[in-house]
């Protein structure tokens, strides 16, 4: 074991998936369109049920053809959101993982550049709004 | 002043603004054709310069058009962003405002409730990132 | 509409419930030995598919013998993670949600104490870690 | 110096504690069964007003029988809320440490992968609470 | 019991406390020279050790006076600190209570309005920095 | 490029800025009396206008002197709010860049010391205040 590991736990390899496991992870390879299963899924797996809500979960928001559903978001958008709320967490797997998708979409720097803008803008009103407790103006419309 | 009172400054009154204020008020109300300056400008304004910073700052990145930009994001999907980050931080002030500007731009429940699942699915994957330390697979590619 | 509303959405009333979430409004009344479906739910309901993943998510983690599961953590630990992640957020619905269901298992004043102290406890080393950048001794032994 | 280091400030040694820093360190000896001071504690040395009040703190929640106290939660319930605000928070230093306090205690994989699930559930409600602003439904009962 | 109640727990009242509880309650009153004891300090008291932990903390670092210690930063320094994490956390209650120790001790608009600029610029920054991955330029020099 | 790379963009180096890019390079070594430009920079300047917003933003608060504005905060209490917010969302980048900072204005240990234990004990009463759902004392005095 290198001693370079910083995960807690060990992910599960590839070959020692088996039943419910193996079926997942061959659907989150064909599903994503990828010859390997990435990290995070491996670690989920250490708890098979926690591997399947997360991925049932993320394949119905991400993946919505997968499942038949037609989506409102696009798939630029969906990990536009993703990427700004691990921004904002300071998630460093998932800031990696979000910019990668994003850059496999044709994000350029530009529009990257954008995102991040608008999630450093927010972080700041947000902050500013709280630090004041600024009540709301109104309530916004409820929908229909 | 009412028990109800929140915040913890008393938001400058449109009649009070004189000089680099009431210009910065003229132009809120005008960038955003609406006839009001909403109580978070208002506050603001205890200091001038911090007024025009945030001001100058959410101008150039949501009224792209005011400063003659052309924005590779487009306002429902910058609008999207301002609310995960206020979701994801828990600001009460500014998911009310930034849901009411998703309705103005006719967004439905249903893309709402892609929003904030998406958003969700986010701050859940980003706590499990984290709460096993899981390391990145791979760099994302660097832009061109 | 009141003007006390603060929810962005209108919440789902039981009776407007048709089709799949009358059935998952079912479940979650049966599941939970409770006689209405709390507020939560019903407006997570304006976006169906957001319901049920949702509350599978829910079910499987916080109600394990609805779904055939022996947990390794019993419902008042499972309870408290709930409570320490809310504190941790500022989350006002689901503190107030996760104390009641606390109470609801017989927990005292002193142990929703000691319960707080160690949530406040480890915000407070969490910041001093960070704050220091503080690296670690050793890392976690892995499992078997 | 170590290029690779990131923490901001130098460790004391525990050779070069003195007076009330030494009482300490070997009271956390002690305390901890361990044979070595963690980094965390050497590097808070650093102001031993510092070290003594995050200590007594750490040491009246986590050591209880070591103040004499009788505690409503088990030492695996209390690393288990230290471990979900640590992962909650993304403290790299504070999930090692108390995933290895947890590893110590006996704790497997599924029981890990069910702390974290949960706390990756509750991250995942407490953004859709706070993103859509959901009034509690009733005020949880007060204590006796 | 008040419809508006928010608070989850039965504060404790001052006619109420006796024995250790009383005590502090006392230095409470003398310390921060008030003729009440805040709500925050008799909801603590549901668990007499939680009070004692925390305000010994607060007093610690707060009033270094009342307990022999030269400060290195003074009052007003110590409660911006106090403030700018508080709006960081978006902590309602630590909001409105640092503020008004803020005026208490003579801080105008303008100051609170620097104050929150530099606390809401931060959390710009911060979401910038982790949203991108910097990586430090240098370390920072070890104190002596 | 570097297997050791994390950052998820490529920062511009000092010799291909051109333009308006340049001229705030420039103004960047100038006003903080250094002669490079800090990698934190070198990335925003992948979007030119993210690179001006956030330096103008920073220049009017942190070097007020360079826009000819005269501060209620001295340099020390401007960096030590810096480090508080920084250390409380736990930015890595933020937290080494602002104790430098603090360093070169001859911050020592007692004094940083100071400023993390105050910063950590207000993580822990804010968690606290959410956690129990505290209800302000009273509103704080609003400004004149």
């Amino acid at each position: 074991m290198s001693e370079e590991r910083v995960a807690t736990v060990r992910p599960m390899s590839e070959d020692e998936a088996t039943g419910r496991v193996a079926d997942i992870f061959d659907d989150i390879r064909r599903t994503k369109g990828i010859d390997f299963v990435p990290v995070f899924w491996r670690t989920l797996a250490i708890h098979p049920h926690q591997l399947e809500m997360v991925w049932s979960n993320l394949k119905q928001w991400m993946h919505p053809e997968a499942v038949g559903r037609t989506p409102r978001l696009d798939a630029r958008t969906r990990e536009i959101i993703a990427l700004a709320v691990s921004a904002t967490n300071g998630c460093a797997y998932c800031v990696n993982s979000h910019t990668a998708a994003l850059r496999k979409l044709g994000v350029d720097d530009e529009t990257l550049g954008e995102v991040m803008s608008i999630t450093g803008l927010f972080n700041m009103t947000n902050a500013l709004a709280d630090g004041y407790q600024i009540e709301p103006d109104v309530r916004p419309p409820l929908g229909e």
